[in-house]
């Protein structure tokens, strides 16, 4: 495995994998992996000639009053679990080498972004397009690689490519989750004892509604109030949102129709968790076959 | 020459060049093409393999008050002359085919963009910047040229370019002149006869300011009211600006030293109409050895 943290070293190193027309393959992650980065790296390896992880915590993404400088940081250990899942090339910058001085040009997200997420994050994901248009100039990929857990991010990435053009292709890839349902994330680490036996709620809410959807709830408020009385019945986390939205557009909906996204949030005292599934239902207008009224679960 | 007005084909056409080895040259035009152009096309033309063109008028450059609908438009004179200039590649789009739908994601420019002509056109340099991010990945090239005379661009383009990561190197070319001096601009085909005999007192202007730097003069207030006297004993046309800066970062300067943009705009009743000139001096502070005392000038 090469360790590369200069810009124009790892640049040239990806173009003469172009020349030798290899595939890469790119999963940017912003380290302290967990298996949900993993599942990553190896659908990436499962698909492309050269594998690309990169490391690094944008300090762009987050807010002044966000957890960037106490985000988990540990290098040697990812580079440890990079090397046992197969990575060829693993790209950890120091914050000056992606951002040298003030930048000139900067994305901005127009769409997608003032909901959700991005309500409470206001700018965190102009910060996440930008870095991504660096990310993605540096290593040329063919495939980018992102977690469902983050939807909006996925949603957002995918906006991203399409409409500036990306020559890449996005592969969103499934939630893993422990045992008893928490999503894996890098900030778990964070949670008391108590907070950790109280954070399986926020799947155990989203299954809830995925069986009220099944026995046919269309409603978008009944879904919020299912999934608000559910995490506030068992956890002490404040909710920062339940929401039910289209996707990937991710226009808030009254009525559940086509493929919709229902996402929560929650603020531990230590932590704030994010969690989501996706329902595939007829879009609104169309008529059901008999076959087609069953929702299915694509993605969670 | 092959010309394309579809993305998904230009990018699988770019596609195969790069597994070639090929090197991509790429000159972006808004078309209506002159020689300013054609000097891009030719230098394009000596430096790669394939030589691209793209003829779009970008709408998202242009403000509400602006004359995006009747920029002058020729396509098969464009064409003809990409031809003859040994363009490979003539790509030309739709407006639709470039934005299907509204952008989710765009850039926007947050230094150089506040001065010169900036400041009359708000948004026009966020739209340059997105729209090239978008060619930029549509044509993979390793070479951009744009011309001299939108110096501004440049040094936006230099920091898109820089600050985004893209592997791509700008190349400057120096501004085309008529014989009388006038830079060439697809814009002026506007001017009016009596318009047309003013218009070279823009060069004119730029180049007594130009010997006064040579003479010693260094107060860019001297040089500001230098240039607005000129152009407003010689012309009929309204003084958008007259700036002296830094460059390429754009500040604007009070003593001239370094390398230094001298730029002017100005309306004729049918065309608003720009130049400029760079100058290199010593930076502030540097000791004179006598002979780098005469200024070096670079680029026109």
């Amino acid at each position: 495995m090469i360790v590369m943290d200069q810009i124009a070293a790892m640049q040239a190193l990806m173009r003469q994998y172009r020349r030798e027309g290899k595939t890469i393959g790119f999963v940017p992650t912003m380290g302290y992996l967990h298996e949900g980065h993993t599942s990553l790296i190896d659908r990436a390896r499962a698909e492309n000639d050269i594998v690309v992880l990169s490391v690094f915590v944008n300090p762009l993404q987050f807010g002044p009053n966000e957890d960037f400088a106490r985000y988990p940081r540990d290098f040697e250990r990812d580079r440890r679990i990079a090397e046992q899942h197969g990575v060829d090339v693993l790209f950890h910058p120091e914050a000056d080498e992606m951002y040298p001085e003030p930048l000139t040009v900067r994305a901005i997200v127009q769409a997608r972004a003032d909901v959700l997420c991005g309500r409470s994050r206001p700018g965190h994901f102009d910060g996440v397009a930008t870095v991504l248009i660096k990310l993605f100039n540096i290593v040329m990929p063919d495939r980018a690689y992102f977690g469902m857990k983050d939807a909006q991010q996925v949603a957002v990435v995918d906006g991203l490519i399409r409409d500036l053009n990306f020559p890449i292709e996005l592969v969103p890839v499934p939630t893993v989750r422990e045992a008893d349902g928490l999503a894996k994330s890098s900030r778990n680490v964070y949670l008391s004892p108590q907070e950790r036996s109280e954070a399986p709620a926020l799947y155990a809410a989203l299954q809830a509604a995925a069986s009220a959807v099944e026995r046919g709830e269309r409603s978008a408020a009944a879904i919020r109030r299912l999934l608000r009385e559910h995490i506030e019945a068992h956890t002490h986390a404040e909710i920062d949102y339940v929401e039910v939205c289209s996707y990937p557009d991710l226009t808030p909906l009254e009525t559940l129709a086509g493929t919709v996204l229902i996402a929560v949030a929650a603020r531990f005292a230590s932590a704030r968790l994010i969690d989501n599934i996706i329902v595939e239902l007829p879009k609104t207008g169309e008529q059901g076959d008999g076959k087609g009224e069953q929702p299915c679960f694509a993605r969670s």
